[in-house]
């Protein structure tokens, strides 16, 4: 491994490389077939050159390519032998002891019994599932041109950067998000993540052991329970009603995950007394509290709701944001707020887990925020929403009518449509239904902790941002249509 | 939180917003200081307008955001009430019980406990930092050109991609790994993961328990060894010699991590022998390989070397790739191959860590390989970083001469360079001495196990790629100076 110092820069790229490699390959295939015993000599670079009709140099770089990969032993003057002791550990893969299979972790096993969710699924042809977002609605020209410029003005020297996110980007999201959501924070209580999902996971990793209790809304954001069930939680589910979730009975738990500002799936607001309670029962038990403010720029018939992390005097709130609503999904783009207690064991974890979030991306972003182009986009993407949402109400009441009852309509990008003459048992079977119709509607129920959701009626959660007004009105169509032939 | 379907949709955006909010946060107040007691009737919509001289639809739209935050009870009819039980669990920010402080879980305390290293470190004037590539090499034009076509062909839908990675990207990975590395694997065998670090953090998290030991070269790459100490790992490190990584005593391990193509700092190859014994030992152990193959574009007096994986019959290798050392590692994209017993659990991992890599990055990068344009530059940068090497090596000789050993020159972007005459306890006195100059040392004995790094001298890491030909000649000549001072 040690040379001395040397000027020697030929290349493979001067030599036959083609040739030498085919050599390379075949002296090893020889000594895999035992051709060649370890310790043997192997015949001359000379003699083997004039039998492949090759130049002697590439069999010499072919050697020398075998030799430092430990194939071969060569010496100045005299001929190359096959490593000693090389094919002896080899198990013959016809009579090796079969390989024991690899183990995985507690985490990869809690994973794994997790209940499988197709994730490559085609889209319906309708399809109201929630939080996708519609192609025409992304700013492509203005973040085309943003990511331009960043890539333009790259640095003399490329280095990993910051683990906690571009300093100009988490200086241009504390003032959007004082701007947007009256919310005060430092720059440096931000770390960029990859989308609202790597928040969740950090939050889990850095906050609960194996066994602890985990206070969730009941029902939740599925995959915020998998991520609270993979780290090994034991959840304590809280049911939601029109005050958000229920606050009067909660356990000691190391962490509570809630999305006080529009829950998801069922669209109330957390209520002033809970978020007290909330708060106190935090700061008692030394919990923190996940505010998952997902569709925080989505608000229809009522003003932003302060998020709960305003009211926070302990530093018990780590307020997450995204802007998967508001430009892509397949963004990844995030973001946690924390106490000041914490923000030095996120930035350890997000370096080590990943380094940081990706530079470009991150420019980008911020040059949008930075000239206004972001909050423009969003002004326009909520006008925008706020029609596809008439267009959902008008169809439902004009098709549906008193058969169904609407929750969660003041905000965000989703409405939950309770089928007042279907029993929940039979949930299942309109979701599936539609889906032989190409219809995409997703069931409310399997958000709930428990099988029975105790609204006892079938439930949908419909997503309208995908859609334009046209598919709106042809999906409540197919889902009158589906529903008689269900008798509700 | 139930409504009747409606088709209001009047948003605050046709009243007077700022005084709304004005209102809104002035009574909060006041209930938060008792001027309106839980329960109590606030003055009339109508009295209240008239003393702030704003109109009536402002305060009762100020009400009823306050009624939605659940502040006050309205009733269509009767003056608004203080929603009862509002204040009684408030804890008085000064009379409270002092919050407990926010308790993170082991793995946050381990990481906690790691030495902090300081990522936001400014470059010195001359830096022979590792890992860090000149911005004029990369393909400005080209990857700017593949974002804005791949911002262009944006989907009619934005929706959450496959946690693998996209589709068309795998496929061309898995014909670039052939091509270049002569690895033969399937698409559905890769993940693409955001850079390495991602890739060996989920290794971590897949594959090991606390406790549980992992094979693990001596000395390593830094941020490898943190990985498996944050997972709770205990480490059984193995000296590395010119074979690369000693296999001769390893103990029963989970998983093993090696970089056998150029070890990493030392620039070993594993040899023939130890690949076969290395193999054996994860078959008969159930154990897992990580094959980190950082920086096998990069060979510059040998042919490339194939990769572990080629040898693997048991499915123990899991084969890690990047771009980081080729295009940025600031894009941090990076991709696992997987053996297929742990493809699944993986793809789950993904998906549930941070959903899948960003696809505007992950569609460029596809496009650059897909047209040759990726191979090109690699062939570029090749080149260049040749060059860089043939300046260093010239320096080191014509400056350093006897006073020097190198290693590691074969591949890579860094070398190793042992100062003969300078003891090993003197190491760090160097590289302070050099910083003071603002020339960017780092030695090598931080990255052994042990402080002792069984070579007695001190060594340097030079990583020289982020450089100039002048800088290279310029920072040798400081060494060189630097050590004169030190009488070495």
């Amino acid at each position: 491994m040690e040379q001395p110092v040397s000027g020697n820069t030929t290349g493979p790229v001067e030599r036959d490389v083609g040739a030498q490699r085919r050599v390379v390959v075949a002296i090893k295939r020889e000594i895999a077939a035992g051709v060649h015993a370890p310790g043997s000599r192997l015949p001359s670079t000379r003699a083997l050159a004039a039998e492949w009709g090759l130049s002697r140099a590439t069999v010499t770089a072919a050697f020398e390519q075998l030799a430092a990969e430990g194939y071969l032993e060569t010496r100045a003057g005299a001929r190359a032998r096959v490593a000693a002791g090389l094919a002896q550990p080899k198990p013959a893969p016809e009579t090796a002891p079969a390989a024991r299979p690899t183990e995985i972790s507690a985490y990869g096993r809690r994973l794994a019994s997790a209940s499988p969710i197709p994730w490559n699924a085609q889209p319906f042809a309708l399809d109201f599932r929630y939080g996708e977002l519609a192609g025409g609605d992304f700013p492509t020209l203005a973040w085309r041109r943003a990511l331009a410029n960043a890539a333009t003005r790259r640095p003399a020297r490329l280095r990993y950067g910051d683990p906690r996110g571009l300093p100009e980007l988490r200086a241009a999201l504390q003032g959007y998000l004082w701007r947007s959501r009256g919310l005060h924070c430092e720059a440096d209580d931000i770390v960029v993540v990859n989308g609202s999902q790597q928040g969740l996971d950090l939050c889990a990793r850095l906050l609960i052991d194996p066994g602890d209790r985990v206070v969730i809304e009941d029902p939740a954001y599925h995959l915020a329970r998998q991520v609270f069930l993979a780290a090994g939680a034991e959840l304590a589910p809280q049911l939601v009603d029109r005050g958000g979730m229920r606050t009067n009975a909660l356990p000691p738990a190391r962490l509570a995950f809630v999305t006080p500002s529009h829950q998801m799936p069922l669209g109330s607001i957390l209520s002033a007394t809970r978020r007290q309670e909330l708060l106190a029962w935090a700061a008692r038990n030394g919990a923190a509290i996940i505010e998952d403010d997902y569709d925080a720029e989505y608000r229809h018939d009522v003003g932003p709701v302060p998020p709960l992390r305003s009211l926070d005097q302990a530093g018990s709130v780590i307020y997450l944001g995204t802007v998967s609503k508001t430009l892509s999904p397949t963004l990844r783009l995030g973001y946690l707020v924390l106490p000041q207690g914490l923000r030095e064991v996120f930035a350890r974890a997000k370096r080590v887990t990943d380094r940081h979030a990706p530079e470009l991306e991150q420019a980008a972003l911020t040059e949008l925020i930075a000239n206004g182009t972001y909050e423009r986009h969003v002004r326009r993407v909520r006008r925008r929403n706020g029609e596809r949402r008439v267009a959902l109400l008008q169809a439902l009441r004009l098709h549906l009518g008193e058969r169904v009852t609407i929750s969660g309509t003041d905000a965000g990008l989703h409405v939950l449509v309770w089928i007042n003459g279907l029993p929940q048992s039979r949930e299942a079977e309109l979701t599936e239904r539609a889906a032989a119709a190409s219809l995409g509607l997703y069931g409310v129920s399997g958000l709930y902790d428990q099988p029975d959701n105790r609204d006892r009626r079938a439930g949908l959660v419909i997503g309208y941002a995908a859609l334009d007004e046209a598919q709106i009105i042809a999906g409540v169509e197919r889902l009158d249509a589906l529903l008689r032939e269900l008798g509700a």
